[in-house]
């Protein structure tokens, strides 16, 4: 390549957008010492004029038609035109380097068959975990493993709102303004904290752990909004935070996915990832845990990924190389097998809001033996409702759908308040 | 590239080398997945003939000579053959995958020049933290970013002889024999618990972050073997573990450079980084920290780096563009800054065997008045040895070279024990 440098085509100018003009224009200089070339944004596109007017173009097919343009920067988010834009530029002759994790969750499968069959390259290490090289270090770092689980705090906005409500003992809804007003959750929260954020992100590790396509739709996704500051008190005292984890673990039976608020103990690492840090944990067959922990959220820590993501695809864009070499290696015809929600095994926090005690207990540990959930302790601690008494108990490892049975019979119990009956997995 | 496979050739057959061997044999699948070919082992090197003889060269120069091999794994360790074998490697064509950190560290320059002029790939991710992919997740994955600051629990050796130590309040004698039982401790321990091996880590991922060749020589380096169980069992009552930390700090006079033993608060992400575990805390500018922990030591996690690597460097076999795109940027030319070692600014954890107590701690904090080693706290613990008591100091920050003068004011005093004099490190 003789050209003097690797022009960038930027669609999409919210805060990370601004935050990679920032950073390439900061430091310039460790940019041509790693890539040997300059980059240059040369345009920039979004849907309202912006403060660089000899840059902006209104309309993205100008950029992906525009020749000069070696790599396009995808920020817009979102499902659309962002698939369109990515997949509309790799059949151009385009790299791509994208942060958008619902685009690839939703449609890993055309993204990553048109990169190959059109040999270019995509990059997306923004995607999952912020700043965190756990993309990469998922893919290529550990390689050679047999993987067994991944298990993550994916979402800085989540995060922070349990960190919040934990510190200062607040609501969900004060948490959720603290957080809004702290800049780590959108106006319009509830990709956020309904877990579906954390999904994306976990079907992407899965699907590049596995070799194949795992979706959204294969993972059981409860998010925090329901949370009640009542039970981060009791765990709190029982020595657990509460934590919204993405997992997957390779069973005998297929891969158990979910993403749900758990119980992680003081002394788990996961405990102190706090605010808008992301915590992943690889467990490999020969490699055992590996952790990767950094800032998930927030302006230049996003950016700064993407940065790292356009200086590597830069490097083979300046030798001719980039794409020949696949970045995921996609097998459609490899089906994952996936676990049935309710065959999950885990051991459970379960509250009960009780009116009336006597007898009560009885009855609740006669149904959860009656499926064979077996009960590690029972406790009825000072937090409580007005009104109610709380029953909390520790389950040992028990199947789901079990559980499922059991509370459904239980919370037809007269004295017990059905719509306050908690049930939280414990993670460890 | 038509041929069937990639053919490799390892060269040191001891338990690492087996290990990868090992891995390579029973994750065929997960390989082809990978790479697109089958991996195979073609000839093994080793001083003494080895159990499978098919495979057995005797001469390492009869491998790198074969046309056929397209990679050499240099697993031998040291310095020499090491050296030769990479030169020689990369001169004849080959593309090297090696775990040799010492090799590294000392001969940086000649190795990524040589590998730069003959356009051929060098990957070595087991050089630095075992399984955790930290060479690539620095390189790569923080590409844009100014490296503030690294630092690292970087030897499973003096790792898991510190958590013996505390677990088990025992001496370090006794802690080491216990590494060197579960086999984390070689039979001549040396190159680990004089923190050699740190420095050599602690030198390899400054180079990559400051893009030059940070020498081993630049880096104080004080070991573990001196370690008091007295000192341990101290800081353990202050809230304090001790870990062995290698740091490289930038500041506005030259990169700070040590290797020493710390205190660090039970709070602090390294305090719960044990046994032969490994951490790595890297700051950038816009990342903030980033940490990455998993196993350091052992045969199959080392081994699982070393396949990964043998992995991602067959996928540019594959497709002949292994090496067009240099592993590492290197500047022959560009000197990096060091820090004088006397200039460095922490705080410390001082304790002074005292004979004669009335009068000497006047004495003492007269003199570290004078030379500006301001007192943050002083306290004379129950934990002592027999005929003497310890008085222990924590400073604030204050230069080295002037705690070093003042120290040795104190060591004069007649009533102080002088070959129990301590000075630790506080990291955090």
């Amino acid at each position: 390549m003789d050209k003097k440098f690797i022009n960038v085509g930027l669609i999409g100018y919210g805060t990370v957008g601004k935050g990679v003009v920032k950073i390439l224009e900061e430091n310039k200089k460790i940019v041509l010492r790693k890539v040997g070339k300059a980059i240059r944004v040369k345009s920039i596109c979004d849907l309202k004029p912006i403060d660089k007017p000899k840059l902006y173009i209104k309309n993205f097919k100008d950029i992906i038609k525009d020749p000069e343009i070696d790599l396009i920067v995808e920020l817009v988010g979102g499902y659309e035109p962002a698939r369109t834009i990515i997949i509309d530029s790799l059949k151009s002759g385009k790299n791509v380097v994208t942060a958008n994790k619902a685009v690839l969750a939703k449609y890993w499968d055309q993204i990553f068959t048109t990169a190959q069959d059109c040999q270019k390259s995509i990059y997306y290490e923004a995607s999952v975990g912020g700043v965190i090289p756990v993309v990469q270090g998922l893919s290529e770092g550990l390689a050679s493993e047999e993987i067994l689980e991944i298990k993550g705090i994916l979402n800085g906005t989540t995060n922070f709102i349990l960190s919040e409500m934990t510190k200062n003992r607040v609501s969900y809804e004060t948490a959720l303004k603290s957080a809004q007003k702290a800049g780590f959750a959108e106006t319009d929260p509830s990709f956020d904290v309904n877990g579906i954020d954390t999904a994306n992100k976990l079907a992407i590790l899965s699907s590049l752990a596995w070799g194949g396509w795992v979706k959204v739709k294969d993972i059981s996704v409860t998010g925090i909004s329901g949370l009640d500051i009542t039970d981060i008190l009791i765990a709190k005292n029982f020595g657990y935070d509460i934590k919204l984890i993405g997992s997957a673990q390779k069973t005998k039976n297929g891969i158990d996915l979910s993403v749900q608020p758990c119980l992680v103990s003081h002394d788990h690492t996961f405990a102190t990832v706090e605010n808008e840090y992301n915590g992943i944990m690889i467990t490999g067959k020969d490699s055992g845990d590996v952790l990767f922990y950094g800032k998930g959220a927030g302006q230049l820590p996003a950016a700064s990924a993407v940065v790292s993501d356009i200086i590597n695809l830069s490097k083979f864009i300046v030798t001719n190389t980039a794409g020949i070499v696949p970045d995921v290696i996609y097998d459609k015809n490899k089906k994952i097998k996936i676990l049935m929600a309710g065959k999950s095994k885990t051991s459970y926090y379960l509250r009960f809001a009780v009116v009336d005690k006597p007898g009560v207990l009885s009855k609740i540990s006669g149904i959860l033996g009656k499926y064979k959930v077996s009960i590690a302790s029972l406790s009825q601690p000072e937090i409580c409702d007005n009104n109610y008494v709380n029953i909390i108990i520790i389950t040992h490892e028990t199947l789901r759908e079990n559980l499922k049975k059991a509370l459904k019979e239980i919370n037809a119990i007269k004295s017990i308040v059905k719509s306050k009956t908690v049930k939280i997995k414990i993670e460890g």
